[in-house]
């Protein structure tokens, strides 16, 4: 393979992806695993990278950029925050250098918002991305997953965001809660999910009786495991587009993201009258570490 | 002490607690623990009840009565549901004999609601207690705790009921999200869980995104570990009031609960502009179980 040039990382909270890459920006080779920071301890990161790039057959001469919570403070080592309203290309040029790492390390910096306050880590580069594919972009862009961010991008620049933790609600709410009894299969209902959309847009003060009503329609009902399931996340995704309508209302949303969760995001989107665009996240997340990556690369010594 | 007539059990998913009567009713002796139907399996209940008995020196004679999730599917024995609406007085009645305990064990049913589906194991004791306290008691009663139960009462009956998961929600909140990292310790302000309760009340359906705001409201401001626990408890506090609004708008809620978490509610209520008064758990309880056993004396053998 041609020679690598830098390792790309987004290193999130539950896992990390690594690019290699040569100096055209190709990929050479890739990997990923659950070695995310709440699984890690701070002096756990080096030896985790190394033993990676080891497998991969990766010198120590290769520079390293990172993005994502491995820069918070249970992180490996704590980047700052830029702070909204931010330009992006100001990313790379606020990298922070690792100091205990075996190779040039840097971690780009999150973005904070002072008021309503709020935080990003990972996200601000995979908009990065985006902005570095599509120069001109503005618009609306969600961010599906653990923490789901809702951010306002224009002229280059962050504008403000709002952040729902509808992942981690429906990770406790299926698998830890009274709810887990009524699922336990792994299921689907398409018509479930709609309808659960329709009662949160309906009534989204009312969640908080809905939720244990889907371990009741079970116990007293014909309510199916794929039913509760289906349920369960149309409730949460529709509560939460709800609670953030003025992002998207008259909007056109731009979705980055798992294929499968953004389509329920489409989903319901479409049914509050709405409309969304799902882009590939892979293409986008290393289209902003490698856009951060060469606005710094006078930093790195290789 | 006098000889012991009966044992009344209240046996719920986390804990159970355990009284020794006289034929008057009088407390001889009691206990209580964490066995709860959540840490134990079925095989355990009988030994775990014939373990506290022996210590409290009790012979195998002494016939017991016991409400709660020892009834569930998951429990001791399933006993079966009373479907709302309701009387209590037909609680005893209801009883089913548990057939692998080395003594007379009773479990009393729990009630459904069909239609929105709804389930309760041992409230219905406490509202049968209340009633037996109370015989023209008719209202409304909330029962805050894993699953708060709002529960209008009237003729001496169960007519309709709700359950919210608030209880479950701010332990798995406060203890395993990432909010928890802001809730290190065990403070609490007053003025945090009022201005939480206040904006649920003013826009509850935002809850959704004023959540992860409580962990960037300390990452970049200056909010404490107590003003963050305070603020998630009035959040989902305050979110659970306005999705059962139609249960409390011009009543005076009959609270019965732990004493302080019933407080917080009375708070929460007046902040509503409803009202509430709180009530002593142990004697609602125990007068439940009392009324049950005496209900269906006849069906015991000592």
């Amino acid at each position: 393979m041609s020679h690598p040039s830098f390792i790309a990382v987004d290193w999130g909270t539950s896992g990390f992806r690594l690019w290699v890459l040569d100096a055209c920006g190709k990929t050479l080779a890739e990997t990923d695993g659950p070695f995310g920071m709440s699984n890690l301890e701070p002096s756990d990161f080096g030896r985790v990278l190394e033993e990676n790039l080891n497998e991969l057959g990766i010198g120590q001469d290769v520079p390293a950029i990172i993005c994502g919570m491995a820069g918070a403070a249970q992180g490996w080592c704590e980047a700052p925050y830029l702070t909204a309203p931010t330009r992006l290309d100001k990313l790379g040029a606020g990298a922070i250098r690792v100091s205990d790492a075996s190779r040039e390390v840097r971690i780009l910096p999150g973005v904070k918002q002072q008021s309503p306050a709020n935080v990003m880590r990972g996200e601000e580069t995979q908009i990065a991305g985006l902005l570095h594919l599509v120069p001109d972009f503005r618009g609306i862009v969600c961010l599906p997953g653990t923490h789901t961010k809702w951010v306002r991008v224009a002229d280059g620049a962050i504008i403000e965001f709002e952040t729902c933790m509808t992942g981690e609600q429906f990770a406790f709410f299926s698998r830890a809660s009274v709810l887990s009894h009524s699922m336990v299969n792994h299921g689907w209902s398409d018509s479930a999910f709609e309808a659960a959309i329709r009662l949160a847009a309906d009534d989204p003060a009312a969640l908080p009786r809905r939720l244990f009503a889907i371990r009741a329609g079970m116990l007293v009902g014909k309510q199916t495991s794929a039913q509760a399931r289906a349920t369960l996340s149309g409730l949460l995704i529709g509560q939460e587009l709800m609670s953030v309508r003025q992002y998207w209302t008259d909007q056109t949303v731009t979705l980055i993201g798992a294929s499968t969760l953004c389509e329920l995001y489409l989903t319901a989107l479409g049914f509050m009258g709405a409309s969304g665009r799902v882009t590939e996240v892979s293409e986008i997340t290393l289209s902003g570490l490698t856009a951060a990556y060469q606005h710094q690369r006078r930093c790195f010594s290789s």
